[in-house]
């Protein structure tokens, strides 16, 4: 029998699989276990590999193969499948190579410079690398949308977050700016006597200790995976060996612990992606954005619940605070307290960064605002949600993040529509799991299942839609989130 | 300027520098960070991996550029590089696709079967397996032979250690059945009352902190490299990144301590080969056997002087053993006692392995013995070099060893060849480098210098026979190497 088309796909696919593996593998390593002089040559091996990759997706039969695979029979994974390859081989090769190019040069001169700029809170020698990065990005953004006919912001999201438009992203963010600064007010007034822990001192040995054991609660599979350190803690490696990163505090062991349940979550989507799809495109996570309402959904919905850390404080008290009550805990982790640092805040105020930077960069995508125009957006929004002015701070403001350093426009609304999935899954798994008798009787297996059945086991072989709508009767419905963050906050 | 097809091999081989890199790291990983739940992706990757590389030295166009460059007008040195990149290229484009494939999948096969059955001592068993290997080794022996107009055996060694042949190695290894088997019997009735160590138990992180300071002042360079632990100890990594690993025994550090000095010797050699050629051939170590000079070069002409012992002695009293003397030191690694394991031999009884296995893998090559014959040569040489019978004992006799598992035939000569070239590197540096006052004094740097100027830099730029002549004034002089052993256990 003659090899079809579908199959010569999914054999080149393979390939790809395999060689996004070392990538994966090596980028690991670089941020882990490399030392600095091997930089250098690390990063030529991985431009290589890079070419090598898009080479791949550049083989000039694709075209033909998967015109000729659209007319054969396939079942409905299959086509799927297909749908999901052609998503992948376009998204890689749709911008022409200088652009690619022009792109990656300006993004990394802008982000090297950064790293100093920002200590410096130097704003005027950043704009000019920032605009080189924005006017770059605005092209990406115009050849992705005449490629796909979609809107230019669009195009960019649709790299993060398939099938999300500007339009629905105003639909579901925007009402926010009605109750969000004023349950950030009611909130802290509710709490006001409440009080984070104080600085300690905590061996990294110890921290990594109980968070090995919180791992294991969790589900973590330690035969297909490995928590270690880096300077920025991620989820790395492969679905098959997975890798998570944290970093210790010596004197906050909070930080590193919840980061391990975030990162946690991450890797068992990974780990329990379905099988028999693995080296495909459609055996591979959904998107950004249902990630992230996995690493959420531990972190948030799971971990941030009373009963939660009450399982976990015997082990606290054991390795790092022996006196630790569950009261400090809870009302450390569960505090609001507007700041300026996104990657510091609450569950509360995060939704304010994310609708701020998300309503800068739209605007900046479409022309409606320049880069000159930023800090004072920035200023003007963060007081407005936050109380909090920075004027003049760029370093704790529009010079904080990494990503427009780059020019990542388009990613920023995961973290929030992470959210709002995360606490959309928590309500309907309500309806069928009894989790506080599952966390309570430290087997958290009813969870996983339903995550399970429900996400992780999923792949890509649903349109995210319709993945959430079979989870939970509809598709994305922000009222969830809003409702579990006053039913947490205010009760 | 047109690109001069010089040029254009040297970025083709460079593209194949970076790919190998990451061939190197992910290996690495695989012995030393990997759960082995993903050892099966990890093995399709790395398999994805070296087809690209294959594929790479396929390149049709090689041809012509060799035989274009070869009419250019180059420098001594680039004349060099094209001779060695036209070895790598012929080394890795020699054989049939199918011969390659079967070689591994036998390989494979005997290698794995082999874990098993040697544990079980099952030579029948293992037999056929090794048949196999044999059959295809001989296979490929031949065409090697074909294609370069070499011996067969020869054209084996010529992967590991070029330019050597059976004929020089004859010469270099059979005098000592005359001399070896009774210096080993003078050397016993010399060392009558030495004692080696008792098991003790020994803490890895101390062994670890004691190891790293050696390392230290072997003049590894942490900033290019690491330690870290893996079930064999080896040297990989990359030049800019040397991964060196050690296995932490409980009951005796001596092993791992000299294990990390013998990786140690490896490393800087890589460390330190030259700058400029990095990313070619011409800038690779020499050989295998010159590799292990380097390797035995710190072991057994430095590390085991009990100058050198006395250096050390504080740190493994502080770490290990409080009450440790020199001359407990020096008798526990100098001690020599025949026995079966050529891993666990010492330095006299060493080389009587390798001569056992010269001789008998050269006449399996040859045809002159077939497996079948193997056990009772083996029992026979055992008997006549060590005195010791290995009759019905497989798993201590013809069965230790991996590397006829995969076929690995002229490999095993590089052990003994790489411990006579430290011997006259070492007799040559005595000329003008003062060794014992710069253990002494604790700086190595005169001993490095010498490495350096004459092995390290050269990278390939020299013959292996050129090379040794440069740094000694004659090419291989086995002499040396026995009036080191004389010198050394008899005086």
């Amino acid at each position: 029998m003659a090899t079809s088309f579908y199959q010569k796909l999914t054999e080149h696919f393979k390939s790809i699989y395999h060689l996004q593996h070392l990538q994966a593998i090596v980028g690991w390593d670089q941020a882990t276990q490399m030392p600095a002089g091997g930089n250098e040559a690390r990063s030529n091996a991985l431009s290589e590999l890079a070419i090598t990759i898009h080479q791949a997706y550049k083989l000039s039969a694709l075209d033909e193969w998967f015109d000729c695979a659209a007319e054969e029979s396939l079942d409905i994974p299959q086509q799927q499948s297909l749908t999901e390859m052609r998503h992948q081989w376009q998204q890689a090769t749709m911008l022409p190579a200088e652009l690619v190019r022009a792109k990656s040069i300006a993004g990394n001169r802008c982000e090297h410079a950064w790293r100093e700029q920002r200590r410096n809170n130097n704003w005027e020698g950043f704009k000019p690398l920032l605009k080189e990065v924005v006017t770059l990005s605005r092209e990406e953004a115009n050849i992705r949308a005449s490629m796909t006919g979609m809107l230019p912001y669009d195009a960019l999201l649709d790299q993060y977050e398939p099938e999300m438009t500007q339009q629905r992203l105003d639909q579901l963010f925007l009402p926010m700016n009605q109750w969000l600064p004023e349950l950030i007010s009611e909130v802290q007034a509710h709490q006001k006597s409440w009080q984070r822990l104080k600085p300690g001192h905590y061996d990294a040995a110890a921290q990594k200790r109980v968070g090995l054991k919180i791992m294991e609660y969790l589900g973590f599979d330690f035969n297909h995976g490995r928590l270690d350190v880096s300077v920025h803690p991620f989820c790395g490696g492969v679905a098959e060996d997975v890798r998570i990163t944290t970093r210790y505090e010596s004197d906050d062991f909070s930080r590193s612990l919840m980061g391990i349940v975030h990162e946690t979550g991450h890797a068992r989507y990974e780990q329990n992606l379905p099988q028999q799809w693995r080296t495909l495109p459609v055996g591979q996570a959904r998107s950004m954005g249902i990630h992230e309402s996995q690493s959420l959904f531990f972190e948030m919905q799971l971990a941030k619940q009373p009963s939660f850390l009450q399982q976990i404080l015997p082990w606290l008290r054991e390795e790092l605070v022996p006196e630790l009550s569950l009261t400090q805990l809870c009302q450390h982790y569960l505090k609001v307290e507007p700041s300026y640092i996104r990657i510091d805040a609450d569950e509360v105020t995060y939704p304010a960064h994310i609708l701020l930077r998300y309503q800068i960069e739209r605007d900046l995508i479409s022309g409606a605002i320049e880069v000159d125009d930023i800090p004072q957006m920035w200023d003007e929004l963060m007081q407005k949600y936050l109380g909090l002015s920075t004027a003049g701070n760029y370093r704790d403001g529009c010079m904080q993040d990494i990503h427009w350093t780059d020019g990542s426009f388009g990613y920023f609304p995961s973290y929030t529509l992470g959210a709002m999935y995360a606490a959309q899954f928590m309500a309907s798994m309500q309806k069928t799991v009894n989790i506080e008798n599952a966390i309570q009787g430290g087997d958290l297996t009813p969870i996983s299942t339903w995550l399970s059945d429900n996400i992780w086991s999923k792949g890509s072989l649903l349109t995210t839609d319709e993945l959430v709508r079979q989870a939970t009767g509809e598709t994305l419905n922000p009222q969830y989130f809003r409702e579990h963050l006053r039913n947490r906050y205010l009760n």
